[in-house]
């Protein structure tokens, strides 16, 4: 089949629905199309019998009984469910596969990893209560409490103490951030139910580029996401264990690794059990501001003088919005419920901006009472320590509470990781639908996760940890630009979608969206500034290349689907006039009673005129639609007159249609035993030697098969070519791969078929 | 093509003849076949038309004008000559390859470094004066020199002083050794003046086994002279340039990638440049003998006291037997010559032994020599220098003339290796002639070397290299026993040789040879025994490994050949009786005046009875050998009607023969859908549409046509699979490439032929 994925994209999906189904890579034809199909299908017309004879007339019966079958059966050695109910001996499947031995095993090893396969109708089960919702969604926004204060805080301390006095004013700020994107989610949930992610309000409301621009910030998010989330997952461990210090960068990438793995097997499912973590870590996290405030309550709310700081540099603007900048990575993670709407139950946006509500409530919470403890401790950022992991030995000791802390924060950053692994391929699979990625993102695995997607971000994200070590403050300059630059795209659609609305409540939410997308804009213009250099370009550079590339598939989609269309054109049948091909086959001149498969389409042409060169009415074209426009002349490449080598010449002289044999000799006396060879067996064929003195074979093939489509430029010519296939895959070596590498060469030749004839050994 | 190279083995080359010819891949048929072929061409009879009639029913003409051309045009993307001269637009093969642009600066970097190709006919011309077939043909054995005392002197050293004391008996014994094969290799040029190699003598007159016994010991013996040459280059090297000590892995990798490129172009023919490193060095060892002596008469031959030894064992047979093993591999590289007789001008034979006296002669001189200067000199192996570098030192200072030696003797070693490089192929070529080794060896590359057989070398020379360090004392011990095994058979088939022709001489000739077998024998025997763990297992464990893989591949090649063998049955043919095939198609419901593409052969399964299971007389067995024993069904997979997918339909039913369309769908809706439009279309082909709720696209339609295997087993089906081709390569990734896993996955099912029609975009 050429493309279960459909190469032509248009109709089909549902748009602006982030579901995936399977019908997606089964586009529909459009009115047009299926106005030319008609047209197309009356050249046929003058093919025989009517459907119900010519399925009578097939040598099998098609329906096959009882395909598909009703039943299950386990997964076989395509890893895929669908298998045949046994017809007759039953035993077709076993013998098809019997070098299969390694195969089976792979399949075996991928089983146990990954899992059985799942069909495509489980993808709608999986619904989330908001008890559930709200640790899964969350865990992104709220683990970002985890860097956020002490990303602010390191570029402060830059300044000192003078620097750090303005803690407190940027996390006022950056709280208020997080309640007008909230407040603007909850417009975007309403308008969405269906999953509004950036960049299906970006698209649908600003166009094709935003919404790629859009796309391409979430992307980079979502790499981000997963390598920063755990390289600060790591640090809480090393702040534990400072003895795995050394081995920040395997750790990670084992992790990351495992993630993989989670994901291909669909982790999604294990929604219940995600919860805990998310849950762990706030209780985590009120502990520890809890025991802060009181020991602060304690001295009056006099805050601690924080150690002796090396001043390098002074207070300025720039420093405070990069402060700023990089304090803002504690809200990533906030557009998650709105993406994820339609996993919520019924009714779904009601639900979704309830956890939302939640959610902003407890990141604002935790935030704001993470940094006053901070502030109140007078704790800095300190290379081999994480700021919580420093307040939870005040506030806890070493003892139990302290491990609780640490390992709730490490095991909310893996989820947080784990949220990127559901968003990240269901935004590749939007794109690909709407042609913009390649189409195997479209393709649910075994498992209905998106593997190729899982793969890409497993891939991303493990380039990115390692190229910056797994150092967290090195990968936070590149964060919050692809974040925000979402953020801002995102809202900016919601803006113009209320104008274009106008419905009721429209300006309290065109408001509230308009609020959050300046802010977002101004978060992204300060951190792509101040950030540049940090790393800042890497983010931007990544946007734009993506967006190149983007674009650049969405055109060849575009050209493709275009020449594939359907065009019907006026048909000339040449013998039409002396009479019909059926009367042109059975000319005259030949004795009734013989076969005559080679002359079908050669002698129409003959009663046309005679001239090979102008018989036909097709081009180098392959626009053929109806079988008379075909032209056919079989070659059959033939080296010894075995039974592979006649097999091959007796499948092409059965086609009926003219056959040439085609013999490649390295000398004039080679090819003069071959031609007696012909002889012996009686010439059936029509035979050309070459005689090459190279010793290549592909080569001399291609170039005269080349020759000959330059001739006749018309025909359709078929190339039979014999092939042994071993029973054993390590016997392939011993064989020439002849039939592989002629039909390497042959592919970009047009109007050129390759047939091979497999004679099983 | 099947196979060029020929999969059949019989007939054909000259047995017994060294000198490879292309015609060794096209193997000719034997009396029985072409028996055989004559009757089965008597089935074919049924086919319409003389030749000729045939020949003018062509659409095309296949004689092409003037192919192949004349001229010789330069080589283009296949890197072989073989082109068309253009005809008509002359732009056939400019539009054939749009998408060749890395493929052609591949091509480009290859002609950089292997040259331009060679026609086949330049094999003969390369033939050896005297005075260049010495020095080239030598240079293995004579390059011995350097590595040979020393190891000698390198066991002899563990006892101390009084070890020492042996090295000039044993000396004398591995002299007369060198004397005694070489009169035994001057039999044997006479004897095999086509070339006599021990794999030859040895299969010729003792049998399959032997013979391949034999191979293994040379082709071991082989990827040693590369490792042990290079190690002992390197060490002269070194031994001048201490600095450089370091480095004996990289450098010693280097060079054996510089011979593979070399070889690769073909360095046989710069024979004549190549005499200068072995004149060079008989000439440094000359001098070096020469002041070694003039320095010993100044003190009336008193040799010079040893500096102090630590003994670490006593004097003992062992130590004896093995120094005299280690020892004799100084004269590995004298078969070299009874190899290479044709490579000689005529007579060959002549010519070849009197080269093989001078080379013996000169062998013995440099050998004996070396070792009385060492004797003399009290020189005993060192770690960081070589003996020969030391015994320059002693000479000649550290001057020009040292330089001179070190740069001669490392010139000579890596000749030598190059030796290996010419003959390695040669044995693996016979081997897979006689159809023990993969025929990929017997494939001449475009310069007219066994570019494969070329590699294979170097990647095992380069492990075998790499895995001992580059130390030359550590490979000795593998050295000799592959060598020794090797002459053993040799000179032991042509003990059996003398004793079946029993011409003139043939006692002398015979009493020679056996005195060679014997002494190669115990020379074997010894270093098996002696040298078993350090290192001579290895040989041993290499030789038998050898043994069981060409002997399983010689099965194999054997069991393809006898299932490939014509074997003519009484062919039914089923609607003979009712009437002609011809009758069939013309038959009387179908209205005249339209094309019946369709129902070819249903048509006269029809009127054979009309029972679809029982019409045909094939079986699943792939044995048709006549076009009337196939009955064919066409499938087309198709995704979505457009040009793509109805280009195949249109070449489905323009073979005329039965077609079945196949369509794949998530949903039962989706399936309607594509009902409908196959009605809009016209439903002109017999439709069937799968459902399946997997995402799987390859499995469900490969159990379907196993199903429709097993319903009708004797039907051929050919699965037509329209496939997207794309102008640029990076393009692939963005269509699925269901075409290529379609054909994966059908290989090893039984009567499937898989046509992929390319539509190119």
């Amino acid at each position: 089949m050429k493309d279960a994925q459909g190469e032509t994209g248009d109709g089909g999906g549902a748009a602006g629905s982030g579901v995936p189904s399977p019908s997606e890579m089964l586009p529909g034809l459009d009115e047009d199309q299926l106005r030319v199909l008609g047209e197309v299908g009356r050249a046929w017309e003058r093919m025989p019998g009517s459907p119900a004879e010519q399925r009578r007339a097939l040598p099998v019966d098609p329906d096959l009984g009882r395909f598909p079958p009703k039943e299950e059966i386990g997964p076989d050695r395509f890893g895929r469910m669908v298998r045949l109910a046994s017809l007759g001996s039953g035993t077709a499947t076993a013998d098809a596969s019997p070098s299969e031995g390694t195969g089976r095993f792979a399949l075996r090893l991928r089983h146990a990893l990954i899992g059985a396969p799942l069909k495509s109708t489980a993808v709608t089960r999986e619904r989330m209560r908001k008890l559930v919702a709200l640790p899964v969604l969350s865990a992104d926004a709220l683990s970002s409490v985890a860097y956020g204060p002490e990303a602010l805080l390191a570029v402060l301390v830059l300044a000192g103490t003078a620097g750090l006095s303005y803690t407190a004013p940027i996390a006022g700020a950056i709280a208020f951030l997080m309640l007008a994107v909230g407040l603007s989610y909850r417009q975007t949930i309403r308008a969405y139910p269906h999953g509004g992610g950036s960049y299906i309000v970006a698209s649908d409301n600003l166009g094709r580029v935003p919404g790629l621009v859009a796309a391409a910030g979430l992307m980079t998010d979502y790499i981000l996401t997963v390598a920063v989330s755990i390289a600060s997952g790591v640090d809480a461990i090393t702040s534990a264990l400072p003895s795995l210090s050394g081995y920040t960068v395997p750790i990670g990438a084992g992790v990351i690794a495992l993630l993989l793995v989670g994901n291909l097997r669909g982790l999604r499912q294990a929604g219940a059990l995600f919860a805990a973590p998310t849950y762990a870590f706030i209780v985590a996290i009120f502990a520890l501001v809890a025991v802060g405030l009181y020991d602060a309550a304690g001295r009056d709310f006099h805050a601690t003088a924080t150690p002796h700081l090396n001043v390098t540099e002074g207070v300025s603007v720039l420093l405070v919005m990069r402060a700023f900048a990089s304090g803002a990575t504690a809200m990533t993670g906030i557009e998650a419920i709105s993406n994820a709407v339609p996993a919520f139950r019924p009714t779904e946006w009601r639900n979704a901006r309830v956890t939302l509500t939640w959610m902003v409530g407890l990141l604002i919470t935790l935030f704001g009472g993470t940094t006053a403890v901070i502030i109140l401790d007078g704790v800095v950022p300190n290379s081999g320590e994480t700021v919580l992991s420093q307040l939870a030995h005040r506030g806890f000791g070493s003892g139990v509470m302290y491990v609780y802390v640490q390992a709730a924060t490490a095991a909310v950053l893996l989820l947080a990781a784990n949220t990127a692994y559901n968003d990240f391929p269901r935004v590749l699979f939007l794109l690909a639908r709407d042609g913009h990625a390649p189409r195997l993102f479209l393709r649910l695995g075994d498992r209905l996760a998106f593997s190729n997607g899982i793969a890409l971000l497993s891939g991303a994200a493990v380039i990115v940890f390692v190229a910056f070590s797994g150092d967290t403050s090195a990968l936070i300059p590149l964060y919050a630009v692809g974040v925000f630059l979402a953020f801002t795209l995102s809202q900016a659609g919601m803006v113009r979608h209320w104008w274009r609305l106008r419905n009721r409540h429209w300006r309290k939410s065109m408001f509230f969206n308009g609020v959050g997308c300046l802010l977002s804009a101004v978060v992204f213009i300060i951190a792509g500034i101040t950030k540049f250099t940090e790393g800042a370009w890497v983010a931007i550079l990544a946007v734009g290349l993506f967006l190149l590339v983007t674009t650049r598939i969405h055109h060849h989609y575009e050209t493709v689907r275009a020449a594939l269309r359907l065009h019907p054109r006026a048909i000339e049948v040449p013998m039409s006039q002396e009479g019909t091909p059926e009367d042109g086959r059975a000319h005259g001149d030949r004795p009734p009673g013989q076969e005559q498969p080679l002359t079908g389409s050669a002698g129409s042409d003959g009663s046309a005129g005679g001239d090979g060169s102008a018989g036909g009415t097709g081009s180098a074209r392959e626009d053929e639609e109806s079988p008379e426009e075909i032209r056919n002349l079989s070659i059959v490449p033939i080296a010894t007159l075995d039974l592979a080598g006649m097999r091959a010449l007796a499948y092409a002289a059965s086609l009926q249609q003219p056959v040439l044999a085609l013999h490649l000799s390295p000398s004039e006396a080679e090819a003069e035993h071959f031609r007696s060879y012909w002889n012996v067996w009686g010439d059936h064929l029509p035979l050309e030697v070459l005689v090459t003195p190279y010793r290549a074979t592909v080569a001399p093939l291609v170039h005269y098969i080349e020759a000959l489509h330059e001739q006749q430029p018309m025909l359709t010519l078929t190339i039979i070519v014999p092939e042994i296939v071993t029973r054993y895959r390590r016997h392939r070596v011993l064989h020439s791969r002849t039939a592989n590498r002629l039909q390497r060469a042959l592919r970009p030749l047009p109007k050129i078929v390759v047939t091979t004839v497999a004679y099983h050994v």
